[in-house]
């Protein structure tokens, strides 16, 4: 095609780009832009499970322009590296969100590095619009894993995106450089998929009371229509890590991590568990509604969580839980994985799940994940000790001391209290909501 | 009765005693046992909206030498300083108990120290075992509204848990005494009922793996046999607070404060929502497993987390998440709710909620509350600035500048692991979960 | 001056400027060259107690082409709106820093805007670095206070730090547009002053190891030359706010709020107190060496954490330093005065210091400021219960029981580990620091 | 002596008993008491550098009727597994106590449970009062280390400490058991020594007004009589850790563990530095007065928070700062150091001291530790990056865009004010501490 020969021609004075290729019209008309703008263009895709033919793409990518294509699978490293240690520390943003798209960009950013590392790029170039948190996720992994990179961001460069200010400008560009598009209707939201989970925002999506129709959701069955029967399976940890999941059901045994994960995802999806649908706050400090679809680990996060109840140290739990769980998921949605505070933190997770072995029973039904039982080898649940019923353990006489000194603070503020007319048994003490 | 009328005389020399008294085989002979030693006893119920026969309780009291007897409507109270707080604030424990049984024990306590006060009464006792939170929870709150209360606690004096090892050396001595028992069959566990929850524990429930049995759950429909056809309702806040419920489909419509919550509780009762089953950690170190149907507040806890994430400014949830919601859950559950940290906290909970004016949609379906869209008159989400197809707010370009800006730190630390030879794209860079 | 009054006629066009006026080069050729842009200037100058000739900036100001001259005397307020709450609360900034200048900012801002509004102003300028703090918490400031105002910032336009890379090219164009310089030799660093403080940065204080000579050193005394006597002081304090001062050597009190606060300056300056030199961390990510002198804050805060010590229950203070100290001080660091979560937070301030009340004895000796004692009214300091030597407030024996249960807990886990054979007493157990 | 023979011969029955002796009139009376009470009595001493006539002490026990002695040497585990680590992470209590004594008590408590498992004891006892801190940390520890320890604590038995309720008791007692008593006046507080620290508590400090008499103060010159000249030290960290001091003035050098330790409390001793003074919140929820010396660790403390600054990431020292760093002092303070949350937080030490590497320059004066300068090869600090006179490491046009992102999120909350009215620049926006 002229004008892309043409252009690579010049492109190579400019320097080399590796591109995050996705062989959508977005990507597509990058990758041309910036063959036109002077610079030589290797195209770069990661498979982290998402649904692509990545043939096709690879076809696309140096049938417009590219040099090279790069593919790189990185799913096992995206399950082992990244997604359980979020199960581990019960990762999750805002109370909704579990990090589907923030865990895959560490593992995406550093397979680019590595390519334009080993292929000599100038340059590391992205799709991701000027207002999302994928740009700054990319960037700030680009930065930390090679600090001298150069980023082209094309949707931040006025020239881009004063050229092409809606599909129509990008439909026309492609169809004048020759890129081919799909003939498919686009769907009125964008979507980002992983074997993690799948993301749907923006389009119709950005009204929030705007219900979800009912043929957006992609990776789960509705709960509606999930099956009448309820199926149970039999999640085992060790050290926080799953390590086999059963299905009595069916007999089946899986032990690889990537398999556990699979197979967690396709009896999710069947029992229709795993949707959230939220308002979140972006990093860079605008509100966003976004649906998500995380089947899998939607499991795994009420498997581990129960299995730390029974096995984890009360005080070692609420201090994970504070700290470690609240600031690496803020981290990890920011995009600060390659970062010293990450490092830091995720430094004092294997700490916290040296305990955390045994197994959860589960019910899956309509949407429901239901514990049915957990057992464990730990021995830090002692039947003697919690019974109501027996003795055993330590001399109930012996928690009257307990209480009586618990109180000693409280004794000495309320006799304060009383002192100066404060004290007693006032109603307006306590907390009036509507104040 | 002669017995206990002997007592009475006798029991005069030693106090007055206000028993939490519950109409049961425990605080029967409790009362009567009391008696026995010596003290005047008066009974004091409150109604925190469990599903109890006030009256016949009363008789009985009276009947087994009770000089006095109490009853007090808290439920109001409980609803509107205890849990509406709560739900404020998100309070969850161990990230999975709504802290139904600590909320209503604070508005108990009060009761009883109210009328221990009016009616010249030298002690409280009551009836909780030697183990549990509760002995901890009504104690610590009697102590920090009136701390020179003296408190007797029969579970715990050896002279009274020598006597009386199991059940039966109970019936037996309610026997001798004249206390009348009703001959239902115990249940297999023990349970805390108020307007908020359900809680079952100890018995059979006390090995984690067992399954607790279909017809343990009493608050709920099960899942699998809630309708098939899910209902909408739409749940309205101002500043954080309740004070609107609909039901499309009946166009009932609920505002008193108390209608509501006990309204939620029946439409989530209906569509089988609010069961929870877990392992927690007691406030004396013991681990417990406990069943818990808290149907209305899981309601409540996912419209008001959701209106939240559209109203609530990023970084004030973010504080409150780390600090109010976790102290203040472990604050309740540990019962310390008459102490100056619980005061402290809950005076920053209105400051939190100024914005949190709006209404979520909900759908009920099978034990799923599905959030279906939500809005606010607030304006903290602008879909001009979240909007990805269009510009507005702000120029893209400007956030070449943020991520430039955020990446100084992330490259120096980059830039010195790479004098150090440490940098560089290694991928052992990252957390092996197994170490 | 022809060519100031022939630019003005064009400024006009442009709209008009409040420009943060200082009466130094750097803002006085900035006021100058905004009027060459086409800008109307206006002249704003704050008084936050710096030592300055005001009227002498006046004249400049008007002489060199400001249409108006603005001169606000934020004293008061800053003293009591921004001080005080920052002494209640501890702030401090990484531990040593005492946040002087991030306190002026907010009062400073805020004065500039109602200014900018009264007088129709379209835009605010500032004449700080491309690099620095003041920068952002100026601007932040602004947008908090009025999203819609525009910022001019020329030490971040090309076109204005390209055409005066050094000081050399100012001090030229300022001779060139009659804008008088002083002719002192200009110090080898940095600094901004106002009553709560100076600070000291840049030129050769940004070789870390430097020591600063001895004559930079403005506000205090060094402690070798301070007086060789030793001087007592009494800070009392009601609800954490200081109320008064007494000095017992010559009878001199104080209790205006200002009045204390300059007071305890001389004090301090007298006496060597406040000097701290530091390598923080600015809020763009960037280390940076700076000096600061705070001397009667460096009293305020010693006397203010020893009366809590006295006043404030355990756990009300251990809530408010993890969370309020911390988090406030970073966001007063980072400039978030005008945000949502410093509205939040300081919402919770009186209620942890409605017992603070009381007095503090304090000797001031050549750098030293030694608490010597303190009283209160308060009541929750008692001997009888803190006594070694007398029963009082419980008995010992009870100790026994709050010692056992909370080791529960401790045991279980220790059982557990003696089980799988890691228990005993292995001295590996305890933590290697060289690891 | 024939009391005692007879006592022994009786002790064996009950079981063996390994008592943390002091030499001191208690812990020798306990020893007798012991005895006479049935028990075989062991003596335990721990050299933890405090000053003590360690012979005279095993002479005096054995004397009295102890069958064994045992003088533990724990100094350097003491330093280099309970005193570095605390520095690396800058461990303090309520913001002034240095934790000398909890530091210490887990290894003396450690070396006890050696000796008791090595020489077959029964029980460990111990002098502590029923109110205090040590008790706590002593018993914690043991129960930690061996769960199934027996403790015996004579002054939480009703019949110990109502036979001995005062010094005359405890002399009398003595004098009839032939337990020699050394004839100094006793001290009017108490005190508790190693080699971190002293400690002074109790008799006249108890009014918390009273100012400590100038000859209580043991392990440092007052700052008055410090000499005339200040004296330079140079102290060198890697990884946290101090590896070496120097001292310019002499020409001396330290490199070992303990050498660096003992050198820098002799420099500080000469100069007057490490004295505080404070009422502190004991475990059990008493307030209490307590004065201690620190000297070495004082400076230590100034030079490792001052090299933090030059090397350590913004973020990592936040979150280092307010949870290890809170959590570990609060932890270490209440006695829970064989505990599985500090096992969990110390894990997380390393991770945050991998770039503390550096040498710090301080001066030391009366009282006074100032820092002079600090250097490292970290790379973190970056003269071009914080340089505010020159160009360099980024744009400072860039910083437009990150102001302006960061500020997003206050225009949106300024916008949302403004619309109900509630925005604009109001004077009682700002916090009003006087409310």
């Amino acid at each position: 095609m002229s004008t892309v020969a043409t252009t690579v021609v010049t492109g190579d004075k400019k320097g080399r780009v590796l591109l995050a290729y996705s062989g959508g019209l977005d990507t597509s008309c990058i990758l041309v832009w910036l063959i036109e703008q002077g610079y030589e263009v290797y195209a770069f895709m990661a498979d982290v499970g998402q649904e692509e033919d990545f043939e096709a793409a690879r076809e696309k990518a140096l049938k417009i322009g590219a040099k090279k294509f790069f593919l790189e699978d990185l799913k096992r490293e995206f399950v082992e590296e990244l997604i359980y240690p979020a199960v581990q520390c019960n990762a999750i943003y805002e109370g909704v969100y579990l990090l589907g798209t923030s865990l895959a960009r560490p593992v995406i950013a550093r397979g680019m590095i590595e390519v334009a590392e080993r292929e000599a790029c100038d340059y590391v170039s992205h799709g991701c619009t000027g207002k999302g948190n994928d740009q700054v996720r990319f960037e700030l992994a680009f930065y930390g894993l090679k600090p001298t990179i150069k980023v082209i961001a094309p949707w931040r460069l006025p020239e881009f995106y004063d050229r092409f200010p809606g599909r129509s400008a990008l439909l026309e560009y492609a169809a004048q450089h020759g890129v081919p598009v799909v003939q498919t209707a686009a769907k009125p939201w964008s979507t980002d998929e992983n074997l993690f989970h799948i993301s749907y925002e923006a389009g119709i999506l950005e009204d929030p009371n705007t219900t979800p129709p009912a043929d957006m959701w992609k990776l789960t069955a509705s709960p509606e229509h999930a099956p009448n029967e309820p199926e149970q399976i039999v999640v085992e940890f060790k050290r926080g890590l799953p390590t086999k999941v059963t299905v009595p059901g069916t007999g089946a045994v899986y032990t690889d991590a990537v398999e556990i994960f699979l197979q967690l995802n396709a009896l999710a999806r069947k029992h229709g568990i795993g949707r959230v649908d939220i308002v979140e706050n972006r990093f860079i400090g605008v509100k966003s509604r976004g649906c998500y679809e995380s089947p899998g680990a939607t499991i795994l996060r009420v498997a581990h969580m129960d299995l730390e109840g029974m096995t984890l140290d009360r005080n070692v739990r609420a201090l994970r839980d504070q700290f470690i769980t609240i600031e690496l998921s803020r981290i990890l949605y920011n995009g600060y994985f390659f970062s010293p505070e990450r490092e830091f933190l995720t430094a004092a997770i294997p700490a916290s799940q040296r305990t955390v072995n045994g197994q959860v029973k589960l019910k899956l039904y309509k949407g429901n994940c239901v514990v049915e039982g957990r057992s464990s080898d730990e021995g830090l649940y002692d039947e003697k000790f919690s019974s109501m019923d027996e003795m055993g353990g330590f001399e109930p006489s012996e928690t009257t001391g307990f209480i009586s000194v618990s109180a000693i603070r409280l004794k000495a503020w309320a006799n304060a209290n009383v002192q100066k007319g404060a004290g007693g048994v006032k109603r307006s003490d306590v907390y009036n909501p509507k104040e």
